[in-house]
């Protein structure tokens, strides 16, 4: 039996490094802060794609591909944007053997040669709206990598929308925004906050982003996807114009929205223990193991037929039939818990002879989780007991989320809730209170919740003064 | 009305490029070499990722993801991967504000990253075989580039398998070489000749390369798929070894196959006519087409219910009801063949009365191609009519390949034939021969057809000399 994982409560990071490496889901590559994702990672994020496309197509959307390259001088053009990715670059200098005339970076995200592209594009009003998402690789020189959450390169969707009136785009930066949530409630079982960012978190290049939080399992916030209304910046950096009805020229107003593979991060960090992942049956590559058990051949051949004819009575749902001959039913239990599989179904000459298996949930550890079923019965029971284990890991998620989260009214209370989860607190819109909390606390807003709750204004948590709303603030990743 | 595409006859290359730019598939990009996707081109890239990535999973290959970048000493392992390669790379120099170390080439192709990680994942006999398929985008530095056919950037899928012996690759290679057939015929309804390339036009580092090549409007060849046993060469290079069950350690034996998006471009260019596209119906964004023709208020509700209704009933087609109301009936009609929309289904007032519909084939030009067809029977008629356009375009493609493809005896006949069409002829496999009929006609071998058609040996269509098998001689793209 291989080596224990190191458990979340001695070292957490240590614990999700390993857990991805031995469940097979990644690997570092050999360029720095790059890395490999391995099969059974990459069918996990053809699930997520998948849901994520689904609502996009749903909504109206079209997926379409902008090159890899930008010129550097496309960068150039929106201030704060260039200032914002300009340390993060990766540049090619060197084309054909041939040094080139102007540089071409790497997209960190793609505003600028996708904006290009639509002033090309956009004529008049009846061309609008542009509802376009591309599925990409972007490059962000990072100092320091943690696989899935902060890589050189990763994999993400990004969507950039032109519309003819700020209202448009307003709606649109909210629509994507609870595109977000809803699959990452429903599909990734997190629950998350959805709300705004502070002028000092916001993209760079945007009048105003918006993102969904998610406390992972150490109680720090992951911000696992962010919609941005871009207001008419870019528009005017890129001359994105539309003749509107009374034959006038005016700018378009533009929004971008992103999920990367770091939501994939989230998926381990809020649902995984210590034996390793526990996936939600939506996103999970194989929902079901079949685990035959025998002792010799005649009691094998009996298992492995009654194995093939459950996997055959589960159409529709992924199930992988475990026949291996060289492992043990024991260290098949242990892999398959490591890899997160949400329900196991285990088969032995007795539960033949009954005409029954035992049913057991990754997400409920001991008898408990465990049940057996009539064959005759699973068809119907496997789908409906997947449901249940969807919706107990959101409910699971969502309590641990509201237990760790506090409401301080003080400075003092805010400093020692930060330490242990979310707070939740007045903050009167000043730069300099949030910075301070920074500085002393390493927490930062994640957002200023749309959802205020209903109650009124109340005084800043850190000066005191009268404010309006309040906000989230912790420790992120 | 826009005014016409260029006719095919008088110059095919810019009638290529019209149609793409016109059809709005793709647009030039604002980096050299490279192009922009657009939403309809992308949606006909993604139907053929669906159906090769569909048959690589029935084949038992899984997706996973490498890096886009690769140090630039992984290319000189290999030593005729690296000189195959070099002119065409382009170079990362700088990161994050810094020159690196070691300058990072943007993969042109990933085996030396992959087979960099292969070489930890493999450690007995029982880790192989190893079936990854990666799908990504790559990076070629061309000098003369063609929208699909020949771009700086372009998207891809890579396979890379590890097995344990010789004939085990061999038997992946040809497999691999075969599902590319497979789809080409039956997806893309674009006949294939499959072979094996000449020492000189194989892959740099295969020990064979096979491939598939399709016959081209203008009579020239391209090539669309490749499948190349790589030997023990990329496994000595990168140290992929295995312990076999006698406990001895083995090199491994690796393969690589690709498709690109260049099998779009030969889509356009084998089924598309002088008015535009001509897509297949398995790989077309739209299948159908819906153009209601109205005047005035009342019959306009009248057609749109019925259009609308008829839309309903073709469930499990991909239906696009064109309901704008500023362009005309006429202009549609010019626009959804432009776009190679297969059929097209017509509705005005009197068909609402009678109850049926005009179904009108773009394959098939003028009254031979329409029908009228009751309302009724639509769900059970038009899914036949477009199997029956699937198998109309690949049957004309064959005829086409087959009436232009030449069996030159004589070198005088065969510089002749190269220049109409495909030569099928006997050659010596001596690379000068190859080499002069390349200098001297344009024409390279673009293959041996594994499928000699059962004909003995004969002589050399070049020096004369004895031969044992024909290739296929043609200019090519």
């Amino acid at each position: 039996m291989a080596k224990k994982i190191t458990p979340r409560s001695k070292d957490y990071s240590r614990w999700y490094t390993e857990v991805i490496q031995r469940a097979e889901l990644a690997d570092y590559a050999p360029v720095k802060g790059c890395m490999v994702v391995r099969p059974y990672g990459y069918a996990l994020w053809e699930n997520i794609k998948e849901g994520l496309d689904r609502r996009f197509k749903a909504t109206g959307h079209v997926n379409a591909y902008f090159p890899l390259f930008i010129p550097m001088s496309f960068l150039q053009k929106e201030a704060e944007h260039v200032e914002g990715f300009s340390p993060e670059l990766a540049v090619v200098t060197h084309g054909g053997g041939k040094e080139l005339e102007e540089p071409l970076v790497v997209r960190p995200t793609s505003e600028t040669i996708i904006g290009h592209m639509y002033a090309q594009w956009v004529q008049s009003y009846r061309d609008l709206p542009i509802l376009i998402n591309q599925w990409a690789n972007v490059v962000r020189w990072e100092m320091r990598t943690r696989l899935f959450l902060r890589t050189t390169e990763f994999l993400w969707q990004e969507g950039h929308t032109v519309h003819a009136t700020y209202e448009e785009a307003q709606e649109e930066t909210l629509r994507m925004l609870n595109v977000y949530a809803d699959f990452a409630e429903n599909d990734a079982a997190i629950p998350v906050i959805k709300g705004r960012k502070s002028e000092s978190e916001k993209f760079a290049g945007a009048d105003m982003s918006y993102t969904i939080e998610a406390m992972m399992g150490d109680r720090r916030a992951l911000q696992a996807g962010t919609s941005h209304n871009l207001g008419q910046n870019f528009a005017k950096a890129f001359d994105i114009k539309y003749l509107d009805q009374n034959n006038e020229l005016q700018y378009c107003w533009t929004t971008s929205w992103g999920v990367s593979w770091r939501i994939l991060g989230a998926v381990i960090m809020v649902h995984g223990d210590d034996q390793g992942l526990i996936l939600p049956p939506k996103l999970a590559p194989y929902q079901v193991v079949i685990v035959p058990i025998w002792r010799g051949e005649e009691e094998r051949s009996q298992v492995l037929e009654a194995a093939v004819q459950v996997q055959a009575a589960l159409e529709g749902v992924r199930v992988k039939l475990d026949d291996r001959d060289e492992y043990s039913p024991g260290w098949k239990f242990n892999e398959w818990e490591l890899r997160g599989v949400p329900l196991r179904i285990e088969i032995g000459p007795r539960d033949v002879a009954q005409e029954q298996v035992v049913l057991a949930r990754r997400d409920v550890a001991g008898p408990e989780g465990k049940s057996a079923v009539a064959m005759s019965e699973l068809a119907q029971r496997v789908p409906q007991l997947l449901d249940t284990i969807q919706a107990d890991l959101l409910a699971r998620a969502r309590k641990f989320q509201r237990d760790n989260t506090y409401e301080p009214t003080t400075y003092e209370e805010l400093k020692e809730a930060v330490g242990k989860g979310f707070a939740l607190a007045y903050w009167c819109g000043d730069a300099q209170c949030e910075a301070k909390v920074k500085d002393e606390t390493k927490a930062t807003i994640r957002c200023i919740p749309l959802d205020q709750g209903g109650i009124g204004p109340g005084h800043c948590v850190v000066c005191g003064k009268e404010a309006s709303e309040r906000a989230v603030f912790a420790r992120a990743y």
